[in-house]
């Protein structure tokens, strides 16, 4: 048994809980949460210990790793010391906004050799792996042009949209970025982005852009689209397209129920799942699975450290590029 | 919380027990299985404790509820002994073959006055329960026909077969008979069926029918189909269809993945979901949720014993009419 | 060029004029019809030539065959004058409601050995034959069920009813009866039927059944369900299913566009095509090139006259079994 | 009766003849070709006159219209000498490459006072005008995104591609660029392209870009993208997704039959049609029609001679961004 220190009890951290409570070979210990009260709801009901004093976990022998679910301007301070205590980690995206505060934490990292998963959970969406599957296998042959749809039904909260201007590239479009690496093998070599405010006053009072398509010229040839928004009142909509020489690859939405009502107007189905929580559950628990099994095989976590900074590239390039017009040339 | 004392720790016994580790108001206590050592396997994950013997746990007054997930024969002697000691009693299907055997039981859930539910879980599988609610709503009037598909990817063990002639109908239609019932809040006045055997020696040695057609006539005037086959080489077919006055309804089946492959040959998708335990997933979640709240609301369970006998009904008259090509009316 | 002669103006007899008017070898010479009117408006759009009387037509040596689309009580009638005057003719179906009358005009057939083809369209249909040609190819091995659902969205006209009690097998089913003998090249040994009347007085004024169920046992053992209703507000239902030891074939439905819309009530596309001009047009399409070139290659064609009896017998057993409720034995 | 002189008797000659032979109020009168013969056989089939002299057919005052599907190089000449008999043209796209040469086109045309209609058949498909009619009827709000697949199952004949580099803005893309105006009712203010030779020296000798995508920014502020490829294997991939403040709009592919075939390897189902012909088979009946009752209703006809120049600004803008990697700033 693998047993883990839960760090943040708040929005994902119940989902983690309940997905280690159904995990054969790992088990949590301690819930760790500043609000102590909502760690001891989560940890009662799962047989854990609670506390808001993070060095109480770190100093439990027993635990082997630690799954940081916290506001992300806490994750690289909880990480190092995490690091540095022998714990493995496991922290949700992002590391860290700064990218030299990414680098102190590399260099943590390094030193305490313990083993790093960041969280990029849509590489564990069984529709999107199958994807991944056929195209390693050379299903459709090399891929040609990928085409990404990534819409949430709403803007992220406003202290996001205040911290970072162009948003939607950092919130949104970062796991398409990891998508487009992770799928073609690939990085790109150009960026072009075009962005607008559709949204009115009302849901977009920062007036950041909430809506975006972006180009990408990769270094193999490939060409890729992405696009998104922040206002999908049909539900979160998360489709990917490879096209190539021999095929084309669709990954669809997935829908609540199959039930098809057949009327006089017509036929009606489900809007589709509303969002990433639901959508991506399994995600979730084949993501923490893979970690956990990265550890008992004594390999690397399949994602580390630099697949966050990687993926910010494109991020970093949207904005210059929506802004002055140009494209934004990488390497 | 309500603390539970789940009986069996095989085959649907860990499904139930990671569904209690993540419900939000119920916990697992105690496992009882007569091979202690599979129980402690699954008590050490949940953090409940094991035992060979059922009463060590019936003694104990913090368990709530049991939970009975053994070989059916061993059903009603143990849902006599959980309600003699006083605790609600959730059981897998079929209470006993024996009808005689099933109203013993219910006369001593009757003196006991202890809650009890029957497993169908279809009834929760929240595509076909979408289907009812839409019925129920009126949506498309008055129910005229009903067409339920019910294709299990394989036969069931040899010693179900030897036990129960025209097994077909006691193993798998059964749940299509309760879905009738269910869904029409009506009963059949006449049942037609006829079956054939199409495995060969091989899979159905035994010869029982493993493919069979069952036309049903409600007594609000409403025609049924329903079809089933023990040999669906491309997953679980489980499709429900009801036509009415003012349209039809169709609950779809689910597919592992929503990829679609388009190559010079054209477009393939995945196979249906396996058999039941991946295609009812979050039917048994839901179920054993509906359970749980009917115990806090102190209402009965949705389903009690004698959802049992009225499915059965159907099923005793399948083999009679299939065998003298007559059909049985009821009432 | 084989020249025709269309013998009916109406309803479906410009649909019959417009596939010979862009066929490459076929062109229509003579327009009939008591309603002269009407036969020379299609004629003048053709460049045709209109008459009232038949004879005119038959006497025309340029002309190859007869093409008959008038109602059916005149149809043996025409068949008969077609055939002694020597051309080849096509029929849409029934020949006679009346066997005997069949009989006679098979006799005048085979006196005049002339090619003569009975309309079953659905054959054609595209989807249909995709099914077929795959069942043939073996793509799921041996057939073990059939399930067909045929239904209109509409009464037969009030006429029809009158002259033809239990019409619904008439009418309606008779095609999908022909389609089981064609899919499964064998012939039933059991009809099974159950009606009821489920549209209002207003609808059916004649009481006749509206709706109805059949279940076939098949000489080689396949089990058959159809379902039919003369009520489907969603359009024209038109699918069938085979299953068999490999695998399943569904010939599904078709809607006028592939137009999606998603909207914050879930996904809506269009109804089905409302009826079987529409659903059919390309069958009848093919269905006049296949006799086309049956003539041509001098083979028989497809379908002759003792391909409308045998589908009759199913009719004939559905009205007694539905009202008996005893299953009628054939052979 | 509007009574018709076709130019051109190959390729999609005999589509127009063939829907002029069905259409209520039009009729095919001569067939004009410099190769007589394949005039001829067209004529006798649709019992019109066959000659290679454009002339003998202007001069019959019963021609009310020429419809133009000739070579484009020739199509200019054919227009103005139609023009200057009186009779109203419809043109298959585009008028001329040469911009100069459609000017003096539009001069001949507005002296004459004849009607003039170019081809641009998508408009007419009917989930395409289903989609344009929900846009139109404001079902998603203010369109916000555009996302248009047209991907066509092989490269343009050699010829064409030597004439014009940059061939697929011109031979394929020009199609989807008028699909935006007419969808948008808007106009681009900026273009960028980025292409890529992907096909092998085999089937692109020139290697001239057979792959490409284009980001587009509209006057209105809607953000839109292309992507096209001279090589889908699995058919004429031709899709059209609009995305707005209130929903989402798709028109999807059609494919030539419904089968569905389920086996151990999941479920199968056809390509995409093949080609233009077949995908938008009815789009050419529809527009011929559409062209017919704006004459018949003495309204300009749909589609002009500027449609053609207008969708070709984004083409040539294409080639410029895509060499120089600078977006091209309209207006």
């Amino acid at each position: 048994m693998l047993e883990f220190c839960l760090v943040g009890a708040g929005f994902i951290g119940p989902v983690h809980a309940a997905n280690l409570a159904t995990h054969p070979v790992a088990r949590l210990r301690w819930i760790v949460d500043l609000d102590v009260a909502a760690a001891e709801v989560l940890a009662a009901k799962h047989g854990a210990r609670a506390t808001a004093n993070l060095d109480d976990a770190l100093a439990d022998a027993a635990v082997g790793a630690v799954l940081i679910c916290t506001p992300p301007r806490t994750h690289a301070g909880i990480i190092e010391r995490a690091a540095r205590a022998g714990k493995a980690v496991f922290c949700e995206k992002p590391v860290d906004l700064d990218l030299r505060r990414v680098d102190e934490c590399a260099k943590v990292l390094d030193a305490a050799r313990t083993p790093f998963h960041v969280g990029f959970n849509r590489r564990y969406d069984p529709s999107h792996r199958a994807l991944f599957d056929a195209l390693r296998a050379g299903e459709i042959g090399r891929p040609e042009m990928l085409v990404l749809t990534s819409r949430d039904p709403e803007i992220s909260p406003p202290d996001y949209v205040a911290a970072m201007p162009y948003g939607i590239f950092y919130d949104t479009m970062i796991h398409d970025f990891d998508m487009v690496r992770w799928l073609l093998a690939d990085e790109p070599v150009e960026v072009i982005a075009r962005t607008s405010c559709m949204l009115g006053e009302k849901d977009n009072p920062h007036r950041d852009p909430d809506t975006a398509m972006v180009l990408l010229r990769m270094a193999g040839g490939a060409l890729v689209h992405i696009n998104s928004s922040f206002r999908a009142v049909y539900g979160y909509d998360q489709r990917i397209e490879a096209f190539g020489e021999k095929g084309m690859l669709i990954s669809r939405n997935r829908q609540p129920t199959t039930l098809e009502r057949y009327g006089a107007d017509g036929i009606r189905s489900d809007g589709l799942l509303r969002f990433f929580i639901e959508r991506y559950a399994e995600s979730y628990v084949r993501e923490l699975d893979d970690f956990i099994r990265a550890l008992a095989d004594r390999r690397l976590p399949s994602m580390g450290l630099e697949d966050g900074p990687r993926a910010r590239v494109f991020a970093d390039a949207g904005g210059p590029s929506a802004r002055s017009g140009e494209p934004v040339i990488l390497r």
